[in-house]
């Protein structure tokens, strides 16, 4: 998560969310990690778990990620939750809840419907305090700025 | 719709499940058109509706696609839903109904959530027949397969 954490704050410094990712295999080799990227990429799709899946997964030269574990730094929203769905991730361990955009344990709460046809295990409030202070620090630099 | 067919007809030859999508600006234009490649690309992200928001904004050099509408042959899923929400299409009008993976109007039914903030319109059932066959023809040409 420290590596995550370490992506987000990279974002932050490029004017994005601050939100960062990690791939680790089954062996703990890190094969992927990337921040959030959506404005600087012009992509509305490159949240920090949508970029390190789709770099895992090269290298990996599969579209699916089977053993991995993905850290992240917030909730996964709707969309990564698809993603890591249909990338077979095992597990996802990530920081802050996100109650406002959140997808996995609020809102569409993806992985509990039929139609998600693989389902991580989801392990929520690791490292909270830091991964929620890196968010609310940015929203409310961005309010100082107004 | 008929561009969309097209995409996911060349999808199918490429051994890919066939799904198309294109994405039209306000005035009509086609910004993107773009088949299913999570094969092909060993990206477990890269469905077709993925691939066409990825192209329009990296064609507008805007992560927003204020205006625009996505045409695509099957319903989307929840990933590509949430995108569709984070990249602000106005409107989605698909072909054939997904009751087994779709995310608009089944299973996590991710626009119908406050998490979503941006809810695009959504028309389903364009096309309906043409877009079902190019899906159960695929399939069913596997199953020979085995």
């Amino acid at each position: 998560m420290d590596l995550a954490l370490a992506e987000a704050q990279k974002a932050a410094l490029m004017g994005e969310v601050p939100v960062g990712a990690v791939i680790v295999d089954p062996a703990g080799n890190v094969l992927a990690s990337a921040g959030n990227r959506t404005r600087r990429d012009s992509d509305p799709t490159a949240h920090a778990e949508m970029l390190a899946i789709r770099q895992a997964a090269k290298f990996l030269g599969n579209d699916r990620l089977l053993g991995c574990t993905l850290y992240v730094t917030l909730e996964p929203c709707a969309m990564c939750a698809g993603a890591l769905s249909h990338a077979r991730v095992s597990r996802v361990i990530y920081g802050a809840p996100d109650p406002k955009s959140g997808g996995t344990d609020h809102g569409a709460r993806v992985f509990e419907h039929s139609q998600a046809h693989h389902r991580p295990e989801v392990v929520g409030g690791i490292s909270e305090v830091a991964c929620s202070m890196l968010i609310s620090d940015f929203f409310a630099s961005l309010r100082f700025k107004d």
